[in-house]
C-alpha cells in the first residue's frame, strides 16, 4: 500500500440497517490504480469525466453521463460507484471532495441530523429510497432462498458510498446481486458541454460543476432453468450550481426479464406489472420504454434480444422532480410484485439435463450482451481502478458456449428464439 | 432466402482431403445480413474496409488490416473469413469479385492445374500450407481424443473459402476449433492509405486495390484442469497492383499457452519450442515477440495476462517473403511439438472438484479477454453478416464467474495468479 487508507470496507449480513462508517477491511484498489483522467479523450457526445470523485460503470443499464477512453463509448452506470471514489484519495493525485463539493458537506450534515423529509434535496431522498429498497429486496430474496446475502460496503467521509450485496450458489439463486451507490464529484466544463445535447436546459460553464449520482442495480440468476433471470436499475443524476442548487437533473432506469424457458403468462405478468407502474404516471411511458428496452438489450451479432424485455429509459426530465421521483418509486416498488410470483411458480419445477444445458447456453448469451454491448460494463472495465467484482456481479455463476447450437424444430427452445428475434407486445 | 445461393456448405469428418466445391448445405447468412459498408466510419488508423469480398474477424489474433465501425477498433483476423464473402453475392448489392480481382482468377487457374510449387505466388503457397497444417493438426488432436472433428466448409467460385473444424465435448477436449480462411477482395483507397502507417513502402492509390488474405487459427480447451488451453494463429496478407503483382505484403501470428494449473516445465517446454522455431530465423524474434504476446493477451481490468504467453507478431515484412514464409512454417510446425507433450502428460491426471472449479473460473477470464479485448472478435461481432459461430468457437464450452474468488495464500492457484500478474522469462 503506497497510499493512505482513508476509508474501509465492511462485510456483514444484509439484514437490519445499512452499514455506515464501519472499518473492518481496507480497500487497496486506490493504491494499485491511480486515476489517469488526463489521458482520456473528449469527443462529440462522448466525454471523459475528469471528475474529482469518480464514477464506476457496471452491470446492465445507464445514466445520463457519457464517458469514453480510447476504446470505450458508454453511459456511466451506478452499480458500485463507490470504489472509484477511492481514486480521489490517492496521494499521487490528491483531490479533496469535501472542500470542492459543498453539496456533499451540506448533505452530510442533514444525514447526521437524521431528518430526511419530503422537502429535503432529491439527492437525499433518492439515496434513502434506494437504500431502503436494497434492504427490502435482499430480505425478500433471502426469504425465498434461505441463505443470506454477503454484503461489501464502502463509506467515505466526503460523501460517497456503495454497498454490494451478493448471494451466490444459494438454494434457489445461482447468483443474485443487489448494488447501490451514491457519489459526489465535479464535472469538467467539457463534460457539461457534452451533456447539453440531451439536456437543453443545462447552461454552459467554464468551471467544473458539482454533480451527484445515486442508483440501485440488481441482477438475479436462479438455478432452475424454468425460472427467469431479472435485471433492474434505477438512478438519479444531478448537476449543481456552486451554491448547491440543481442546475440540471434526470432519472434513468428500467427492469427486464430474461427467461431460458418462456412461459407466456410470466412475460405477461412482468410486463403488466411494469405497465401498471408506468400508467399511473404517464400512459406514454410504458409503450415508449418497452420499445427502448427491446432496442437497448439487443445482441446485435446474434440478431436477438437478451430476453423478453420490460422497460428502459434515460435522461428523463419531462416532469417535475417530485413527479419523476414518484414514477421511479412506482417502478422500483413494482419489482418484487413483478418477479416474486414468477420465481415462486418456477423455482421447484422439474427439468431435464438438456433443459439445464439450454439455460447454460442462454447464460452464455447474457455474458455476450454484458461484455460486448452493455455500455456501463464497457465503461467500468475500461476505467482504471474500477471494482471489477462489482461490475461483473451481473455475470451468471456458470455459462456455456456450444458450437452451432440450434434448437429443434417446434421445440420450446425454438419458440423462445422466435420471440427473441421478434419482440412481442405482451400487454 | 431472398438472395441467390451461390455457394454451399459441406459437413464431413476432417480426414483426408480438404473439401472443395461440395454442396450439401446452403448458407443463408448472405440473405439476412446484407453488407452495410457504406455506413462505416473512416478515421485515423481505423479503416472501414469497403472491400468487395469481405473479411471476418474472429478468435484471438490479428492481421494487418485495421477496420472499425462506430463501436469497434480492430485488426482483421482470419478465423472463418469466408462467410462474409457471401455478402458480395447478395443481389441487393451485387459485386463480382472475379471480374474485379484478376488475382483470384489467375490463382484459380493454377489451383485447377494442381501445380503449386516454390515459384508459385505466396498466396497459393500459404493457402496450401495452412490447409495441410489444418488437416495435420486435426488428425493429431483426433488421435489423442478418439473423436472426430465436425467440419463446416465454404467455397465460392470467385476464389474464397473457409473451413471450420470443431471437436466439442470429446474425451480429452472440452472444445477444440481449427479454422482456415482464404479471401480475395478489393481495398478502397482510404483503407490503403491507413495501412501505409505500418507499411511505409505501400504506395498511395486513388483506385481500389486487390487484396488477398489467408490464415489458420486454433483454440484448444481440454477437459482436465491440469492440461492447458492453447491458441495459435498464422496469417498472410497481400495488396496487389492491378496486374496481380504484390504491392505490399506481410505476415502475422503467434501461439500462446493458458494453463489453469501451472507446471513450470510445461511453460518452459512451450516457450523453448517456440524460441527454437524463432531462433532459426532471427535471434531477436523470440524476445521481441514474447514481449508482444504478454502485452497483447492482457486482461486490463484484471491486471493479469490471459495465460503464460508465447509469441505474437504482426505486420512482419522485415525479410524476403520466402524467408518469412519459412519462419511462419517453422512456427506453425512447432505447434504440435510444443503442445502435444503437455496434453499427453496432463490429460489423465487426477484432480479435485475444487480444481475443476478453478479451471472454470479461469475459463471465465478467457471469455472476458476474448469478448472484451480481442480486436479480431470485436471486429467480427460488429461486422454485419459475420459467421458468429466461427468467431466464437474460441470460447470454452463451459465457464464460471464467482464473486470475489480469491485463491488461498500459498496455494497453486495463487502461484498462477502471481505469474499472470508478472509475466516470467521462461527460457
Amino acid at each position: 500500500m503506497t497510499t493512505t487508507t482513508l476509508f474501509a470496507v465492511t462485510r456483514r449480513r444484509c439484514v437490519g440497517a445499512v452499514p455506515a462508517l464501519r472499518s473492518t477491511r481496507t480497500v487497496s484498489t486506490s493504491s494499485r490504480n491511480p486515476p489517469r483522467w488526463k489521458n482520456w479523450a473528449f469527443t462529440g457526445r462522448c466525454v471523459a469525466m475528469s471528475v474529482t470523485c469518480g464514477l464506476l460503470g457496471a452491470g446492465a443499464a445507464t445514466v445520463g453521463i457519457v464517458a469514453m477512453d480510447s476504446h470505450t463509448v458508454g453511459h456511466v452506470t451506478f452499480d458500485s460507484l463507490a470504489p472509484l471514489v477511492s481514486w480521489t484519495l490517492n496521494k499521487q493525485d490528491p483531490i479533496q471532495c469535501r472542500e470542492e463539493n459543498n453539496t456533499a458537506a451540506q448533505d452530510e450534515s442533514v444525514r447526521v441530523s437524521g431528518r430526511i423529509t419530503e422537502s429535503s434535496p432529491m439527492r437525499l431522498r433518492m439515496e434513502q429510497f434506494i437504500k431502503e429498497k436494497q434492504q427490502e429486496i435482499c430480505k425478500a430474496l433471502e426469504d425465498i432462498d434461505g441463505n443470506k446475502f454477503r454484503v461489501d460496503s464502502w463509506k467515505r467521509p466526503e460523501g460517497g458510498e456503495g454497498i454490494s450485496c451478493i448471494l451466490q450458489d444459494g438454494n434457489v439463486f445461482e447468483k443474485a446481486g443487489v448494488n447501490i451507490s451514491v457519489v459526489y464529484g465535479k464535472l469538467p466544463p467539457a463534460a457539461v458541454a457534452a451533456m447539453r445535447e440531451n439536456h437543453k436546459g443545462l447552461e454552459a460553464t467554464d468551471e467544473p460543476l458539482p454533480f451527484f449520482a445515486a442508483g440501485i442495480s440488481l441482477v438475479v440468476h436462479p438455478h432452475n432453468p424454468m425460472a427467469p433471470t431479472v435485471h433492474l436499475n434505477y438512478r438519479y443524476f444531478e448537476i449543481e450550481n456552486q451554491d448547491g442548487t440543481p442546475r440540471a437533473w434526470w432519472f434513468g432506469g428500467g427492469s427486464d426479464l430474461t427467461p431460458s424457458y418462456l412461459f407466456d403468462e410470466d412475460a405477461i405478468h412482468f410486463h403488466k406489472t411494469m405497465k401498471n407502474a408506468c400508467d399511473k404516471h404517464d400512459r406514454r411511458y410504458y409503450p415508449d420504454f418497452k420499445k427502448w428496452c427491446d432496442k437497448y438489450f439487443y445482441i446485435k451479432h446474434r440478431q436477438e434480444t437478451r430476453g423478453v424485455g420490460g422497460i428502459f429509459f434515460d435522461d428523463l426530465e419531462d416532469k417535475t422532480p417530485d413527479e419523476l421521483f414518484s414514477f421511479i418509486r412506482s417502478c422500483a416498488n413494482a419489482f418484487l410484485p413483478s418477479y416474486l410470483p414468477l420465481i415462486e411458480r418456477r423455482k421447484d419445477m422439474s427439468y431435464t439435463p438438456d433443459e439445464k444445458i439450454f439455460q447454460q447456453v442462454r447464460r452464455g448469451r447474457y455474458v455476450e450482451f454484458n461484455l460486448v454491448y452493455d455500455r456501463g460494463t464497457q465503461f467500468g472495465l475500461n476505467t482504471p481502478g474500477a471494482r471489477v467484482e462489482s461490475i461483473l456481479m451481473s455475470l451468471p455463476l456458470t455459462s456455456r458456449w456450444e458450437y452451432m447450437h440450434v434448437p429443434k424444430l417446434g421445440s420450446r427452445e425454438e419458440r423462445l428464439m422466435e420471440v427473441l428475434r421478434k419482440p412481442k407486445a405482451w400487454v
